[in-house]
């Protein structure tokens, strides 16, 4: 919940963007956007570029890319694989591995809260490599990346912030670039386990599905950290507050309101409280089955990453691997 | 989501009442209503008596009795051994057991979809003793009735609807009565994983979380059912529904309205439509943490059940059992 | 653990035939066996034609068919998908489903006991059909059998043999066969997780990795009854008993021996107790990754049966639904 | 399994002296040990005091507490609740905590094997306090110490060694003492699953369930590491090395051997190897309820490390946390 403004909550930047045209209609200096379809896949870049977008925006300078299906909710394995091979090719664009790039993979949330449980789920498909260097054949080389991966766990279970544990990881592996996969919020039902955000902008405090405290990015450390997320809930308080927002803006319910002046943060506040009285931060709203849609999201993401990095390998041991 | 009444759904007798209240603000003929507070538990019993009743509060004839507490959530063991005794004892009123009673539990539900798990984790943890009746000493005799259980699991996943499983075991086994545990949904989130409800109607085909199409009830059963259910979502369309009448409701927002005319059943449909425009069955709201919840309140309901039955087995024993 | 004969116990006819005629070394009569061979895959028939052959073998007189590739412990997919297609074949062939049969698919085993588990995983891959059969159009009529499918539990949760719930079942779904899956307990280590069991004669009581007092057959459902069976375990005293075994056979260690007199049962008992004191029933010898192994021998199980009962869904189809 | 010695492996050092006192029937000079029982408990302590005894034990010099209760399998909560206490008394006296001490506790293993999954799941069950300590108030300071912890997972899962990331960790946590927590390989079956063995040794290399690689001890992390470690399997070659042994030392048998001599150590691995022809460091002989088991022996070992390291959280509140 963004205390202090009470409009929808959402950690992908397309929807942040969304909001603000919404409202604005216009664009956005320092905000630009290109999208494309491909079938039934919609890809969106948002590129911050500058301070004032930054703060309007509510995230960090840098590139966003949404990859967006639908049919990401229906076990179909085909699109499955589509998804795959557009989030490698956007994640090889965006990190620039090198040859011989040592990569730490760091699975974020907690695997016991299922909503939650996106990055510790996806790690346990990563092809990790690094431990095998020795033995990989020389044709490999450069095709079959050095990698290792984590799940560190949360705050609450492990009395450690994750950026702790993670830089005393990085001090010690050394790697030269970190992807950190998390579990999002989005502000709209339908882009729930349908869409993967990558963003070259790390993690930011605050975000993800738990209540991280975490920023994991080049300042905390010291090396580039691409962050790849997959929205899993709305927040129970973004169903409340569009609903009020739907109400004003649908033409035909004109004829209820003296007005179309919006509500103030202050009045929409007093209608959340009294919807949802108790826990405000916590009641999360997500598909009935959220089990299942987390272990193929996991799948996704982890088949994507293991593209990106690992091209010599081929297609077929890679799904081998990962069922 | 009752399609022809664009009012919150729940499945608790208490909750249909006091939404009837709120609109007609009087009694309701035929609905009676006892309220009970024991320290920090709410214990209310809802009877409904007659047809006319039936057809208001949506819910069959019969008595529906609620054991509330906020501080189920809090892992307070004092509390859910309070909640277990209380269940207990309201269950040996409602279902009046005889000493050599066969009791067949019933727990509904799909195990591997989490809000809808609270069925078979509870059966997991009842004291079953149906096929030790000729073990069991004589002192211990009445005290420790013929218990046996099964979570038959989802038409999606058997292929048969739970009714014809249930009618099939019944038949072979000719328990004397069956207890139906289930998982519900409230119009409230607050009480979410914090209520019992418990009902000598058995369960009305469309109840649940899930879409279970059954009925098990002495109809279809020919024995006496009692349901024990325990709220673990709200509806997403719920929380649309609420947060209208709360605009409207409300007085200091009366300045935005022009009347405070409801609005119709057409015009909220088409309000939640926009808010939540794919599934809008299938989305629910949960606290995040519902894994941990589920497990416990799976074993309170266990709880109360094994101490209703088995009053002879000391409640050490029972304890030892359910970790 | 056969109580009265202290050789190593399997539920495989294969292994219980290579018993006999490593001590007996010539045909057994009334035992008639095929063997042959498709790449990596063996396959063995073992027909038991008379009471005799069924009182020496320890097996009911029927067909007995088992696929073994060593290679089912690698993930290979490949030949994951050459095994389904060669259970398809023979099950197709031992059970001669009519173009409108309606086959009920049972998991058995205890779903918390890891290595018992194989039933209830194979069935959630089941693509369960009864339900829908008004919904399937005309021209997959006959290839889309009405399929539906259950996990019963065990008797130490549910208090009812399982015979019974299945006979409860079966009396009101009236199905034309019956399939039951289970995990079952072989001689050899090698056997463990790479090899398949068909028969005929259904399931009898004793057999499979828990204590089952259960016959899943002809006799006690009325109708015909396919078995199929994956070892999961080999029993602690089995690898106690061969290696008594392998020190009197292996001929090096001969000079160690008075006589390769054969050690008497009696004698065997008294070793094996003093090896294994306490629970000599079930201390089970597993693979460590135990967990893994049943996850895919489930999903080929799965893949086997739902070829053969649902020609007409194609392969890519049922992939798809499996994942 | 120790390559060039065919003695059964085990990693108590309580068996390894049995062993040896076996064949030498003699004091081992440099290893004391002190037995003691409390009503069924057995605790015992093995001192190794000098590199001879390290050389013949196969173990560190340092202290070896085991505490040992066969009723640790029957779920009986007092006898869990009693060891609890002796465990944490141990630990007390073996780590002479400091009232500041900051303790970074280690679950070894891999989650996904379940005997191999003590380790991760006693982290979760352990009270961690390290992120509260500001909030902690002053009449519990020294009675709620710094404590955090995590299961890093094993090489095949991270592609790090394990040291490497404990390692990374203290170096930026500080912690004044680590507690390993592990699962262990017994000798003897009657100790699986009833057993804790405390060490102030750290952990060697190689020893565990999973093929660890890893030191965990004073030398590599450059603090004192307390090992605790209980046996949930024994290697299946283990069962196959007891036997020649038990026929070998059994009187009655004597009658079939030419002579008491001992059986050499490659033939031992001759025997073993045709009883056990493949996998043989893999096999595990475990009891068939061990998913369950290891849940119980995770809130035992998590419930001592608790009393010991916060003596000022009473005990019904530590109980309400582990459940």
């Amino acid at each position: 919940m963004n205390d202090g403004n009470w409009t929808p909550r959402t950690d992908l930047a397309l929807e942040a963007r969304e909001m603000l045209t919404k409202q604005v209609n216009e664009d956005i200096s320092g905000v630009m956007v290109e999208t494309l379809e491909d079938g039934e896949v919609t890809i969106t870049k948002v590129h911050i570029t500058n301070p004032e977008a930054e703060r309007i925006m509510g995230k960090e300078q840098g590139t966003y890319i949404t990859i967006e299906a639908q049919g990401l909710r229906d076990e179909n394995t085909l699109l499955q694989e589509q998804i795959m091979k557009i989030l490698a090719q956007e994640l090889v664009e965006m990190a620039e591995f090198t040859k011989d790039a040592v990569i730490l993979i760091i699975g974020l949330g907690n695997r016991n809260v299922t909503p939650d449980a996106l990055g510790p789920r996806a790690v346990e498909k990563i092809v990790v490599t690094r431990h095998l260097q020795s033995m990989i054949s020389p044709e490999l080389q450069g095709g079959v990346r050095s990698v290792c991966a984590i799940a560190p766990g949360v705050l609450g279970i492990t009395g450690m912030e994750t950026v702790e544990i993670v830089q005393g990881i990085v001090n010690k592996i050394k790697p030269n670039v970190v992807i950190a996969i998390d579990a999002l919020a989005a502000a709209s039902s339908r882009r729930v386990l349908t869409t993967v955000q990558l963003a070259n902008t790390g993690i930011s405090p605050g975000s993800g599905v738990g209540n991280k405290r975490v920023g994991l990015n080049k300042a905390t450390l010291g090396v580039p950290v691409i962050a790849i997320g997959v929205p899993t809930v709305v927040h129970a308080s973004t169903i409340a507050i569009d609903t009020i927002d739907a109400m004003q803006e649908t033409a035909p319910f004109a004829r209820y309101f003296k007005s179309m002046e919006q509500l103030s943060d202050a009045d929409r506040r007093v209608i959340v409280s009294q919807v949802l009285p108790d826990f405000l931060g916590d009641l999360m709203v997500t598909p009935k089955e959220v089990d299942r849609f987390i272990a193929d999201m996991g799948v996704v993401v982890a088949g994507g990453i293991n593209q990106a990095i690992h091209p010599h390998i081929d297609y077929q041991n890679i799904y081998k691997y990962l069922h």
